[in-house]
């Protein structure tokens, strides 16, 4: 007998926030492993050869390869699903939906078979749309799988409060909630930095002007990039919710999580503070929120209702 | 012409807190060259040699040299002083400031001379009037001296606030203000996991008697090591103090501040939320505080004047 | 007075190796700000945001913005050159030379102007004639202008060694002098794990072949990605000699260097071991070579000094 | 069922050394949960109390406790023991065989009931015998017992080196094999910096005196610190076998291993090179070794010899 040590991560998706995934996870040496896996293999190959030669200048242990074989994920104990296609020029919501739903379906087909016990962070958009889909493809206990996006709006606001503030990033923290994407629920009196709440520091109308800015944050990035959108944020926010899970970090994160109940909601994956930990979602915290807010996460809930009834109409859900 | 890029840290004094403080500005690479200066120059020596070799195994570049010669800290960009005598007992509270307050003139003489453009952080106890009397005796604009007691209070409350909440430690932010020690003013509507109110998720009591095992913090250790106090914590807040000002980070800490009418107060030390930049303290923040905690901020004003008078009493300010 | 503690990096190109390394600077916390500059200017804002958000959630207090305008990299302290165009199909060699060679000129003309003292290290292909360029169109002194090329290449050529002896590749070392390029020369009997020479561990002929393999090791990665060439680990090798300079680490890495008699060769740039400190190239260290590796030295200085007339033929040098 | 993520690791002994290791240990985030045991038990439950606030500010995640209770180390992954005496003034070394013996034994009889899967890792002096009695108290397979020396020798041996070639001590490398004390076997031609041998870069006479300082390293610490012994690089050099391992980073790292008739020997615990994996001791390398080291090699084996002879004689072994 002796201790199993080593441990796996999978990458689905080796895109621009796929090969960040993989980065940031080998950094951290979160597990001795990591997988990136893509459709296109050769690519995947091509960038885990190059992570592999900066890990000797980087000083990382981590191994990671390239595969376009699912049977290498095998026995994963966390799989970051990025696979998907953005938007393109011309393409309804609901041709989105097909697209990256049968990713998803395809995704958790191997998943489920190679890595039973994995823990699964989906980033794929839409993202409370896909989190539901693939945990339905999956058929896990819906603590094993979350979805990423409240870490990603919370770090945006966080970084326009610092530039407002005058103060470092790191001191400040946020509490985005709902769906992601224009519905989004950003709580301005859950905004602090180091403790101090911001409404100490800058007034309503201010902090209601950067939770707007974060409201259209992705879109900022996608109109200033010119091709693509951002990556580095996103991959880094997906890496944080690993780390929280496999070294059981218990962190109070926003993530895309199913509700039972709480906050007045059944069945829908929404974004929502929630305790990552060793068995994955450890605890949903139902914050107190003021009828404005109760509001915004009925709306929230109804625009994640509708992506849900068009996956039905597809025969996906 | 050329860019000059070293930096230089001098930590005075290599007792425990002193040699962690070597041990984590070297870690982050906060300087090219760390000097511990103490009049055990041997034992100095000894505990520089030591990180020099973990140096080798832990992976970073920074020079440690120990030395009991002033002269082998000149030009530093950023001074610690953890030199000084625990409270031993049978000694008075007048033994104590005579006897530290003696290091503080000592130390300042030789880094006014030697280091004229050098921030100083003060980590000695009783710690408000010793950075009080460093400054007094260094002569240096205000801005450029400060002392460190908030930072290791505030992460004392936040440890017990991640306890209580069951959420991890790096999410918890907490703001204690005034003077290190029984009169400390922890400020409980400032504490916060992830952005959320700590209130939001512990009682108004429960936070009340964290604070009160904040205010003792610093006895619980000493109490459980049976000899000597707590130097990890108090270590790595120092070097956090020293990383804002020298990376320019601009982060929000609580840290003792000479005040110039803030908080209604005047010409002394004290624990006060302040920006740390590459100008020392950016900026003093005044929070709006309750009538409780403006009271208590008017007493821990007292107990540090009563020292300062104890001090013009000795002849030492 | 005051210490000057803010450091400022900036990074010349917003493409895939120009953004990593703004990232992995940051992330080293190397410089209190690092300002990203392209020609367009409105992607390297893009990759700014994103990287500031991404800030937030990894943890490091670096401040990152993009720009076009040459002003706001006034008094950098170090400028990693990554800007220009890959070969592109039916792009001759001495096309890419005139192409390139523009681009140091048009950079160089604004560092000279507004950053007279930085540091300055080069990237962009063909590395030994692009530095060599940049350096002559600077102005500056040998010593402060540096090209990337030895560190990315012993790192693909330990990542290929730790694959063949099973062991990390954190201590596995190895030594690549030369022009950057198929006539690279790599020095078998300096490769080596944990200090055991590798050819204690694998045969000569094994050996040999990795070196080839390293030699084409750019290609290999060009081929596997279909699209765009490797930008992990030369990001990854540029900021390592940008730390060695910034905290004058001193350690000894295989770069580009301006050589003045050593190796028998003057006056052009070639890979070769230096040690990289405070001042920039502290040293240039002469090994003693044998037979083969003499003539290879010799051979790729031809290769560098064919490129470099025809810059001159171009009019460019 | 689902992925098991969290790991322990029990750090045996809270002194100097002891309290580094949980340290290192913690800011690696090497496990979810680190158990420092001693049998002062408070003195434990203050350094992990000190240790835990230390988190808030340092920013890692793991989990510290104190306890004096065998049964709180349960299911650990992974356990490394510093308890034991130092030797004093007036102590035999007979005296301090029989005395850590004692603790070996003690140690070893609840890491074999509680935790029969770890990998355990001794530090205990004299360390050959101490790993050598451990394991056979243990019972384990000898690939799950190592002893931690030749990595903080080649340290030692390391920073002399860098200091003696004006080069960072990270670039450094060197192997020392036999027992941990002065008939320990440093490798000159097995020393390189970046791959490069150190010969290459100083005299033989040089090399061996740098050698001949290695060998009374400890002495050299023990000396100048007045009051005891070196701790940062041991416990830097225990977590980084202890990192190799449960991160399987397959490091070439000098330990005491049991030998099975690699260098001529069979049956006795001795530093040679080993690769450290998952699974413990993955390999024991065997390098080709010139006359005066195969010498050097059978002598310092005859000393362990002698110890575990003592060792037999006290009915211990």
């Amino acid at each position: 007998m002796q201790a199993v040590t080593q441990r796996k991560i999978t990458v689905v998706g080796a895109g621009f926030v796929g090969m960040s995934c993989a980065h940031r996870a080998a950094q951290l040496e979160l597990a001795s492993e990591v997988v990136l896996i893509d459709v296109n293999g050769s690519r995947a190959r091509g960038i885990a050869l190059d992570l592999s030669q900066a890990a000797a200048i980087e000083g990382w242990g981590t191994r990671v390869s390239g595969t376009d074989d699912p049977q290498a994920t095998a026995d994963s104990d966390l799989v970051i699903v990025t696979a998907g296609k953005p938007r393109q020029p011309g393409m309804s919501r609901s041709d989105l939906l097909e697209v990256n739903g049968r990713v998803m379906i395809a995704v958790a087909e191997y998943v489920r078979r190679l890595s039973p016990a994995a823990h699964v962070i989906v980033v794929t958009n839409p993202l409370d749309t896909m989190v539901h889909l693939c945990r339905h493809a999956l058929g896990f206990p819906a603590r094993q799988v979350t979805g990423m996006a409240g870490v990603l709006d919370s770090a945006r606001l966080r970084y326009f409060i610092a530039e407002a503030t005058g103060t470092g990033v790191v001191d400040v923290d946020a509490m985005v909630m709902g769906a992601h994407g224009d519905s989004m629920v950003p709580l301005p009196k859950r905004c602090s930095v180091s403790g101090v709440p911001a409404l100490d520091l800058i007034s309503p109308a201010e902090l209601d002007e950067l939770s707007d800015r974060t409201r259209h944050g992705g879109a900022e990035i996608v109109k200033l990039l010119g091709t693509g959108s951002a990556f580095f944020a996103p991959a880094a926010a997906a890496v944080a919710m690993a780390a929280s899970i496999l070294n059981d970090e218990r962190r109070l994160l926003p993530c895309a999580c199913l509700l039972n109940g709480e906050y007045g909601l059944e069945g829908i994956y929404m974004g929502v503070p929630a305790i990552l930990g060793a068995r994955g979602v450890e605890r949903i915290v139902e914050l107190p929120l003021d009828t404005e807010a109760r509001i915004a996460m009925q709306k929230t809930a109804g625009t994640i209702e509708d992506d849900l009834d068009a996956l039905r109409g597809l025969g996906l859900l």
